[in-house]
This record gives C-alpha cells, structure tokens and sequence, in this order.
C-alpha cells in the first residue's frame, strides 16, 4: 500500500465534508496551501477542540460543551412550553424570531425510514419523557415542512397526544413580504383553509 | 469581548474554505459533530499535518514536503520540455493524459491585475531563470483557455519569446467525442481556424 502524502491525505479527508467531491476537495486543499495557512491551521485546530469538546445537553438534546445547555440552565425560559426542531440550526432561526420564550428539543434529524432513520435514531423516547416532565403543557412541533418534516411531526403529535400532551404545529400560510402572485399554489391553498377572521 | 464556544469557532473557522458561507459552514459542523466525528478528526490532524510539511517544490513550484518533487526528480522525464501550468490540478491533468513526458512550472494562479495578481505574484521571473537552464529547449504554455489564463500566456509567451526560447501553446477546437452541433460557436471558429491539412 502506498503512503498518502500530507497533500493527498487532506484531500481525502476534506471528502468527509458534506457536498464536497474529488475536485471541490483539492481545490480547498490547493485553495489553504497557498492563500490561508493560518486559516488552515485555525480550522485543524477548531475540529480537535470541537470533536474534544462538543457533546449533546441531557435535557434538550443540542450541542453543547457543558452537562445542560445556555437555553435549558436559564431560568428565564418558560418551562411550560416545548419546542421540537429538526436541527440547532432550526432552534437558532426560532430564537432569532424573538417570538418564542420556551424550551426546545432537537431531534438531530427526522424521520427517513428508507434511509434507516427511524424513531430511535431521532431519540423520540427521549422527547417522550423530556415532554412529559409534568412541567410542560405544550410542545410545538417545528419540524421542517417537507415531505419528512410534516411525517415526523405527525408522529411526534399522535405519540404525545397519547400522553394527553397539548401539542401545535406552526402556522402555515402566505409569508410575511409574500405577493400572492409570486407564493406557491400549495401555500395559498394551505393559507385559505387555514383563514382566520379579522375582526375580533 | 464575548469568547466563542468550540462549536461557534469551529463554523467560523470553516469560512476559510473557498465557496463557503455562514450557512454551509453552520451545516458542515453539524454534520461532522452528528454523524462524522473520526472523519474530522481526521481532517483536523491532516490539516495541521499539511501546514507545517507541505512547502514548494524549489524547481517548479508546485506543493511538495521535500525540496524537489518527485516530478523535478525523476531522471526518466524529459528536461528539454517545460510545461507552464496555473495549479497543480493543471498539471495531475495533463499527467493522467499520458501525453507528455516533459517537466512543469506552476505559476500558483494566473494574471489578474484587478486582484492584484501581477507577475511577480505568479513567480515569473523564477520561471524566467528555470526556463533560461540551457537545457530546455521548449515551453509549452497551457494556463487555462480563459481570458485570464489567455492574458497571462500572451504575457509569458512575450518573456521567454525575448529570451530566445522557443514557445508553444496548447491547440484549441473541437473536444474528442465533440458533436459539432453541441460545440459552442466560439471553438468551432477556433477549429476552422487552425483546421489541418488530413493527408500528408
């Protein structure tokens, strides 16, 4: 067996990127070499730290460096509601809406069973006793609206019904900005059905 | 100054990636933590590994952890034949073409006065001195057939044209396999151009 380079061996280790093939991996390997070393060695040093450090909160289930969490340790949040995202990153835009004061419990992904994910993979029996803590009275599911998204939630929603939880789903509807010539006919159909009066 | 937590610095230093922005980054890391640790650990310690051995081949220029490449030291390449290249990926190119048997010299990108490339910026006066060894008689330039690439062959062409040496460039026209129908206007001009007499 031939021994990789040091060049041949970063190529190949910058596959493990998601979307990066063959030629966008040498082209970042040639791309650091030459223009970014500091870049470069900054960023080997970030992935050591990250995969040293960086471990899920035992309550919310997101990444984190310490035993809980920032959200799930303040005592600011109102503990009586739950928010259910696919990802951190669906937690972060939620948070940047600074419309939710809640708690959130991040699946790490979503219900594919022909790619193998199941509920186990998704810790579903981990939300089940997170939710039914006797503090919470709602939980939201802000799963992703695709295909996936609305089949997880759907499970997600019958399993805490069982429990007698209080369980919601985001509006769907025409978005904020939107021009109703420019928004999908699903959306707009969606949008009607779910009208609301105006006057109250 | 709020310090960053290893998740935040690992998605900042991912930026230094060509072609990666906050959101990709953002995902790259979270694929890695979720389902890919060993795989960054793996590019952490490659990336530290590159930095610090690879360095430039100190004949052609292209990335090596010895003084010469493996390339620059073979006896069995042929020395009268310099091949002038933007980037190493060029020349792995023209190598898996097993068309030529000559040496290279890599320019490490190309001339692009609006980005403060100049000529000294693509090391043309060490290509000046390697092409003036007296031993190579020809230099093939093949930067790319782009107007920048185009730019800077013109502009090397005139220097080792001064110094006497003979110079060539790469032919352009229609790609092996080519349809004529499917052939964009401009190669097809160029084909008909430089079009050869069949018979000899």
């Amino acid at each position: 067996m031939e021994t990789l380079t040091p060049l041949d061996e970063l190529v190949k280790a910058l596959r493990c990127l998601p979307g990066v093939g063959p030629k966008a991996a040498q082209r970042m390997a040639f791309h650091l070499l030459q223009y970014d070393r500091a870049g470069a060695s900054r960023l080997g040093a970030a992935l050591q730290e990250a995969v040293q450090k960086v471990r899920h909160c035992e309550r919310c289930n997101t990444f984190t460096e310490e035993t809980l969490c920032a959200l799930c340790q303040s005592p600011r949040r109102d503990a009586s509601q739950l928010c259910v995202v696919e990802s951190p990153a669906d937690s972060l835009m939620v948070e940047q809406s600074h419309a939710y004061q809640g708690l959130y419990f991040v699946l790490m992904g979503r219900l594919s069973p022909l790619d193998g994910i199941g509920p186990k993979e998704i810790h579903l029996e981990r939300l089940l006793k997170r939710a039914s803590d006797g503090v919470v009275r709602e939980v939201i599911v802000a799963t992703n609206f695709t295909n996936e998204g609305e089949a997880t939630a759907h499970y997600v929603a019958q399993l805490l019904h069982a429990r007698g939880l209080k369980v919601t789903r985001l509006a769907r509807g025409v978005p904020v900005g939107g021009e109703l010539e420019y928004v999908d006919s699903g959306t707009l159909a969606q949008a009607l059905r779910e009208r609301r009066l105006v006057a109250d």
